[in-house]
């Protein structure tokens, strides 16, 4: 089993859902910068995106999918995924409003406020900016109060496939350095409650890479003239 | 139980998985345009989005979640969503990708061909329905290189949700006077499979709506002012 990842995507996540995975070797492999991109590694994607993950012969893309996989595969406890229906349709709503919600906004926020300006060394227009971080706003907003709600977790007391997935996403604009909880009590105290249902260290490993992303150095041209038409496709 | 639409979302397929729904009143409800962006409806949806599921007092946003919430419930037959890991896992991929891949190009070619310029009065500019029209094929392809291929239907020798999922997205732009199956036979050879299993009758029943969707009268000045906002959210 592997799951090839580019730092961003939090791999040792799949640790705490199936201990069991620990005993399998080349669980989580970072590729190289842009290595994604590579022919070579469009026989595992022909959409050239990670993460994506190998099962013997079997691959797989798409974050939620390879964690349902996981989930299955493993027969993680039953919180990560429940089989209670209307908790299982919980945890599928988040998992699909996300897509064009949360996740959309966070990713935005990462690459206008941070990715652009430092790392592709293009200048992003002010009220550019300012629009990606009140749409980022408008869906935190809905995280807290169609989601979260006075719950200790996204779908209830204890953590969840959802909680895990939104946690990825909301660690970018943090990474970016935009005060996402500032506003929003109720997602601050739930961020504690991830972390400690995680485990500090887990917690840590898992977004080392976003949380240092504003001090990457810039892409070089080479980099940059493969990721630019890529990045421009995933933001709009 | 009750869905929620505004008959853009074919909830008569719903009847096809799950026979046993055609027993239950008010199964399937066309809100009046417009409805779900009042109040009343936020009770129902705080986000005001339709398809939105009523089962007693559960409710359930998001098409893909209702979907899967009634293939548990109903215990429909294993093909629409398979217990194979494996077939599980394709099903998923699919029901992941969709959001930000098909789905988003088929909307957006759907609103800038005909419902800017038809029902909102406003004039797409011609560089910007090309790049959409070209987004939109890209996706074609890779629904049918990476998750077609050479089967009968996108997860294997059967029907699933995913095509479910795929042919109600297609329909959009189809709807919308788009040629999606000019260069893609093998799509378009899936289309007629995907048409017969679900039943001719069915299938024009489903998409009624969005196939007469060209000759819908203007919108009016209120409605026009209450739709444009969240229509530019949706698909920039």
């Amino acid at each position: 089993m592997k799951v090839l990842h580019n730092g961003l995507w939090p791999s040792p996540y799949c640790l705490t859902a199936c201990p069991a995975l620990s005993e399998t070797s080349h669980l989580s492999s970072r590729s190289p910068l842009g290595e994604h991109l590579s022919d070579a590694f469009a026989r595992v994607n022909p959409m050239k995106r990670v993460p994506a993950m190998m099962d013997g012969g079997f691959t797989l893309c798409e974050s939620v999918a390879i964690l349902l996989y996981l989930a299955h595969k493993y027969k993680v406890p039953d919180h990560w995924y429940p089989q209670d229906l209307q908790a299982r349709a919980r945890v599928d709503e988040y998992l699909a409003w996300q897509h064009t919600g949360l996740r959309r906004s966070c990713l935005r926020a990462l690459w206008h406020k941070v990715m652009f300006p430092v790392f592709l060394g293009e200048q992003i227009p002010p009220e550019t900016l300012a629009a990606t971080l009140a749409e980022l706003d408008v869906n935190l907003q809905v995280l807290e109060d169609k989601f979260l709600q006075d719950k200790d977790f996204l779908v209830g007391p204890h953590i969840s496939l959802a909680d895990l997935v939104a946690i990825t996403e909301l660690m970018h604009p943090v990474g970016g350095g935009c005060s996402v909880f500032e506003g929003h009590p109720r997602l601050a105290a739930w961020y504690q409650r991830v972390e400690a249902a995680v485990g500090k260290d887990l917690f840590r490993e898992a977004h080392e890479v976003i949380l240092k992303v504003k001090d990457c150095p810039p892409a070089d041209l080479i980099i940059k003239q493969k990721l630019m038409p890529r990045v421009l496709a995933m933001i709009q």
